[in-house]
């Protein structure tokens, strides 16, 4: 989707949006973690997230692998910087090429810094000179296939001398050019952005021009950044970081105070949204989303549960999925892209499944094999040798100590809080859950962790568990589930033995809406048939996601081996989301 | 389906059936009014209906066709009577094959009577002497297409001298020629089913033998009858009835009594089912059922909370239907007879709607246009000349003292009946409603008021309101909901004119259920393609339900066409399930 539409969207419902900006990692670990991370993020639903262009293209092939990427996986609208210096109009070309083929709509056009270069080297010249010639050049080659975005600079560009009026008229020429929106360099002070905006508007540039923020995480990154962009800090500022300046989580503190400050000053000045400059950083800026009571009504913005795909098709018409794939988005999403209609037959015809194959999905976490990254994920799990210790993981993910397991490429979902504590309990005593939803009854949609689907509805959830366990535990579990007719199930091993009540090509829906005027919408249901496909994958992970950190015939990955062959994968719903209790099955077990 | 194979199907459960058997009537107004009783004694959710023959194919031509309405029209399995005395070969070969044309699956195949003729009548020699050659002839010609049932005699045929075990042996003979299982004769002490029960398997009769049971209404007919059959009356009973026998209610209320204790003592010594001589009378049988507990679990056999037709193609791929014609059903199951798929393109196109004509309907509800049906009607009716005369009618409704409407062939669903007084209230203020559903928030499935869909689940209705009313009032109204943006509505008068808050093509699911292993069951909702469909059948009512029995030019004639020229139909949905309350909307209005 264009930006230039969601702006007008939001702004139709007289509500600011916000937007993330990230670059490009160096390693490929950084990479697997910055999904990750922007995974997490995406569930505050920002309207957009863009990615830098390295300087003079250092970072083309990355960036653009990012942008398509993030389009395709993470139901998040992308924006592809470009920068022009030092680019001939060929690359370019490619470049704009490759950001369209990968569905691409956003493209923010920059200058960009030379790069640096040892004084023996030449100086290339490039075709380009000015920012406003790379848009006239978009314009040119591609119509209106791209939304296009500009820099403006509320305290001047730091080659223009500090006269902000002049590199006002500047922009007018980028504008004028052919530019859709403005996005700002940071600042500190909310008087220079506003002063910069109105003046902007007198001259007659009449696009939005959206502030760009920073917040400080490091007293001394933080000077060095302003000093080298010419942004003032005002002495307010000043006299709040200079007595706490060594203190890093005293200045992160300070910082988001900051933030919050500028952005109401911001926000009831009317901008139409903000752009944060995250540095790759999550907790600050959702910190100030928070505060700034922003991400309240983000909810409000989630058609489904789930996020939807960007990608047209498949926005249009996906209104089901199944709940096993639910920390494992973007694997689900590899896995059903060529799907023309979703579900595809209910799922596919489970003798021919249309599922795709799991390795499309690691083409995406690629930082997997390298050593570097088996020595980070030893550090996160460490080196278990007996179930006990292997039981202590995942009880440190359900508390938030490990951040991530293969079954999942975020951390634990904020609506699964309330159950930590039992979850915690299950995991000590060998149920390793790898999913699970609480009950909800008739919640408003709105409601900040549970809600979906806009305004005046009422969702609903039955809850689910699944974990893989002990043939031993599962037999004791199986008696226990005799009491309790309310509940279906269904378990697996590593060979395929399946045993459940349900019957055969059932669908249960565990989520579901009830809205004002609409049919009942069911986006979330555990089935039988998909089932089988996730059962590969989750075996698998066993494996190839967690065993292979493990030297060969060490006593950490022979635990890991016989896990995988004799466990036994489960899921449970309790189908009375009314009064019902999925953990009353667990008696005499925990 | 075959009585057969639903007495399996009950007996799997472990769970009592009952069936009712009506005779036809011998005017078409009775006719028209024994279609709404058994509409609502269908609620009651018999096993089966069977319809007898008279004498002597008597009322052959009507037998058949009742058949043949109630199975396409009533979402009832029908067992249709045939007797063979005074029949020749050909005559029961054409009703056989009109049955199967009709769909029906169950034969109860009776000797019958011969027709009482004046003694100068020579008296017909037919070519079937007993009921066990009809049997065999049926299987003969038709093999397995009709499920056969016989009757047996506890206390003895009239005609077989009082011998019980001799009649116990010709009904073996029945059944070795091929019947499927037995309907007894009434009986009043269960000691004698249960001794001819006994000895009937004793002498190799293994099919089931299902107790046929008479409620006493009136005296003087009770003994009557019990003599004409040469039935045994109890001395008990006798006692209880004699010294109350002038008076009819008393009598009634002792007939129950005794019903229920006869029903008792057969259940507990394992009857598979009861079958109920009804007399075409509703309220003994609707009483002891319900002192019985049996209706209690009668929600549980409902699938939705219409009831499904009978006929194959129908009753599997049906799954929704509209609300309007929720007291309308025979009309609706008329104008969709020809759909193949239901619904039909999501109701059909609105350019080219495939609803039927609603003169198929008619067909159906012939008695409407005799003189002693125009007379019958006024009676019921009155002859309003006012607006405050009429709302008055429409208040009686409610109140249960007018028993129908034109917009209702049945009375007022008990499921309303909380909101009666409110409904009354409505009423007098000139809001005359035709439909109405209360708002339901997660009852059981087995509610005995508004579950269905089996057990282990919970149903959900949004509230729901339906009336004419006139433009003034709605101009009024529709100020009042500006303030309740919780309510959708429509609102179109007899020119077509439409407003409605709705978006164009959607359907407001006001009927749901949730239910273990399952997805969301949405079976009822509040459409706008087919409300147009409905609109016009709403309006035409006024005429031809209603004004058509007044005379040309008369006051109430000429109210009634006023009223449908100028009047506005409403309806009103309070998507609000959970805390909403449509009545708030009347506010300053009633």
């Amino acid at each position: 989707m264009k930006i230039t539409d969601k702006i007008s969207n939001f702004a139709k419902q007289s509500r600011p949006f916000y937007s993330f900006e990230y670059f490009p990692p160096k390693t490929d670990f950084g990479l697997e973690n910055l999904y990750s991370r922007m995974e997490r993020m995406a569930n505050l639903e920002p309207a957009f997230v863009d990615i830098t262009w390295g300087a003079g293209g250092s970072t083309a092939d990355l960036t653009l692998e990012m942008s398509g990427k993030i389009q395709k996986f993470f139901g998040l609208d992308v924006m592809m910087h470009l920068t022009c210096v030092n680019m001939t109009q060929k690359s370019i070309l490619e470049a704009l090429t490759a950001a369209k083929s990968h569905g691409i709509k956003n493209i923010l056009a920059l200058r960009g810094d030379a790069p640096q270069t040892s004084e023996s080297s030449p100086k290339a010249d490039g075709e380009f000179q000015h920012a406003k010639d790379l848009v006239a050049f978009i314009r040119k080659n591609f119509q209106q296939e791209f939304s296009i975005g500009v820099a403006g600079y509320p305290e001047a560009h730091q080659e223009s001398g500090g006269d902000w009026r002049r590199d006002a008229h500047f922009l007018k020429e980028k504008v004028d050019h052919g530019a859709d929106f403005v996005i700002t360099q940071l600042f500190y002070d909310a008087k220079a952005f506003l002063r910069f905006r109105d003046y902007a508007k007198e001259i007659g540039i009449s696009v939005p021009i959206i502030p760009g923020i920073m917040p400080i995480h490091n007293y001394s990154r933080f000077i060095k950044f302003t000093d080298f962009c010419g942004v003032a800090v005002p002495d307010s500022l000043k006299s709040r970081l200079e007595p706490i300046k060594s203190d890093d989580s005293k200045v992160m503190k300070v910082g988001i105070d900051h933030c919050v400050e500028i952005c109401e000053e911001l926000l009831s000045a009317g901008v139409p949204g903000i752009h944060f400059y995250t540095l790759n950083l999550e907790n600050s800026v959702t910190e100030v989303l928070v505060r700034l009571k922003l991400t309240e009504d983000s909810r409000e913005r989630k058609a489904f549960p789930w996020r939807q795909a960007t990608t047209d098709g498949r926005q249009q018409t996906e209104e089901i999925r199944p709940i096993y794939w639910s920390n494992r988005t973007a694997s689900y999403l590899a896995r059903t892209s060529t799907w023309d209609d979703f579900p595809n037959g209910r799922w596919g015809d489970s003798r021919s499944p249309t599922f795709g194959e799991l390795s499309d999905y690691h083409l995406l976490r690629s930082g997997r094999s390298s050593t570097k990254a088996r020595e980070e994920r030893k550090e996160i799990w460490g080196e278990p040798i007996n179930e006990t210790e292997l039981y202590e993981v995942f009880a440190k993910y359900c508390l938030g100590t490990v951040d991530r397991l293969p079954w999942s490429d975020v951390g634990l979902q904020a609506e699964s809080s309330p159950i930590t504590e039992t979850l915690v309990a299950l995991n000590r005593a060998g149920f390793l859950t790898i999913n699970s939803q609480p009950q909800v009854n008739g919640s408003p949609s709105t409601h900040p962790a549970v809600g979906w689907g806009g305004p005046g509805g009422f969702v609903f959830q039955k809850a689910y568990l699944e974990f893989f366990t002990t043939p031993a535990k599962w037999k004791a579990l199986k008696a226990n589930l005799k009491a309790f007719p309310s509940m279906t199930w269904q378990a697996v091993d590593f060979s395929g033995d399946y045993d459940s009540n349900m019957a055969e090509g059932a669908a249960n829906a565990v989520t579901w809406g009830v809205f004002p005027g609409k049919e009942i919408v069911q986006p979330t249901v555990v089935d039988t048939a998909s089932f089988k496909i996730w059962r590969d994958e989750a075996f698998d992970l066993w494996l190839n996601d967690w065993a292979y950190i493990y030297e060969k015939g060490s006593p950490s990955r022979k635990l890991f081996e016989r896990v995988h062959a004799t466990y036994v994968l489960v899921n449970i719903v309790e189908n009375d989301f009314i009064s019902g209790d999925l953990n009353r099955v667990f008696q005499g077990l925990v």
